[in-house]
């Protein structure tokens, strides 16, 4: 059986800009991996309606899930939310539920529901809303995509409220040797056992250290009996000099 | 004049897998920035043939450069050169030149020159080499596309050479303004400015620090004695309380 796949869109002129180094899809990637959910793509595109539109319905289409990451928030340059009802057909506006729990919040606060705030409870019709623990402003998801905040709390508490809901298939395991040998003198040995393990994928990563070549050899798979089998070859494969 | 568009692809499981944290297309972005060239789009892909041709095919055509970072090493999963000779509709075999440099190369450090090292010199036809003072082994262009390494010493290296030759725009200029406010208390103001600025573009970045909001904001645009009026202007509207 094949493990379901995702995408990662992340919407923000702050990455591509080189102003903001990102870091959710990376936290993201680790989280799909022990889930046993295949990370197919991660994109990052500018704050764009058009952009963001087309984006949208090709890796929804394309993946089991798609999860979004930036441009919910009040500004004028938030665009998201919009942009994924258009992807789907739908219409959006402010929406009861989404405009009850921010009023509860400013309202605690004594701050006032301004018409930019307000922008945060425009929800595309028919969505279903993610929980914000943390600044309240919910993400949502539509079909089988996920719209969530860039700010990497709020992000990661949206995925830790999403992730359990997903189906996902046998988590991907691995194992990995570091040796003391330049990439290009491992190549040989390793294509073999890789040869010799079709249903393993390895890999290899080489490394400089106060000059000296290494390489930091991978295997992963998602059978634990066949991967240590695998793991033991590799290891006597290159033995420790 | 609109500065031209560059994409970046990023070619390798290791970063979908979260196994690493993809630092190359940071770096580049901020390179860009500096040089005039808009980065459009940033892609993370996997290292599968099929893949690979299809984004080089789009990424390249949609933009006036493609730049990718991975797969270009000696092991058996390296296969982007063989995928971007394909997306050109070129041949690609071993070259004479590629193959003199890493001969001499491993010459000079008395080690075999094995066929997983042969690999390294399968070149498009066509394609112009890329320096690689770093490690030998070259990247190469073809078309609009040049193809790196993956190993961010090398990467960046590769891009030092290329870089200079390609012809950049105005480079984008950026002020930033920190207000201890939350981000849905200053988007009626920027909106403002943004209105009376259409030829800037402003952004506003939300952080919470010690459970307290405040929010970036940042102004950026080509025309510096613009950029410095709606500076003032910024901090006019938001002054430090």
């Amino acid at each position: 059986m094949t493990n379901p796949t995702a995408a990662i869109l992340i919407i923000g002129d702050e990455i591509l800009s080189g102003r903001t180094r990102e870091g959710n899809a990376y936290w993201l990637a680790g989280e799909l991996l022990a889930a046993g959910i295949t990370l197919a793509e991660i994109r990052v595109i500018p704050d764009d309606h058009a952009t963001i539109k087309a984006a949208v319905v090709e890796l929804s289409g394309r993946n089991d899930t798609l999860f979004t990451s930036g441009g919910i928030g009040p500004t004028h340059d938030d665009i998201t939310a919009d942009a994924v009802a258009d992807a789907f057909g739908r219409s959006i506006d402010v929406r009861d539920d989404a405009r009850a729990l921010l009023a509860a919040h400013y309202k605690s606060r004594d701050l006032e529901f301004t018409a930019a705030r307000m922008r945060m409870a425009r929800i595309p019709e028919g969505a279903l809303l993610i929980e914000n623990p943390v600044s309240v402003a919910p993400g949502f998801s539509i079909g089988n995509t996920y719209v969530m905040a860039g700010v990497p709390s709020v992000f990661q508490a949206m995925v830790a409220t999403v992730l359990p809901t997903l189906t996902g298939g046998a988590p991907l395991l691995s194992e990995s040797w570091r040796v003391q040998r330049p990439e290009s003198d491992v190549a040989d040995q390793l294509r073999a056992l890789a040869d010799a393990y079709p249903a393993l994928s390895f890999g290899s990563y080489p490394f400089t250290i106060k000059g000296e070549y290494g390489t930091n050899l991978v295997v992963r798979g998602t059978d634990a009996a066949l991967l240590a089998a695998a793991y033991d070859d590799l290891k006597s494969s290159f033995p420790v000099a």
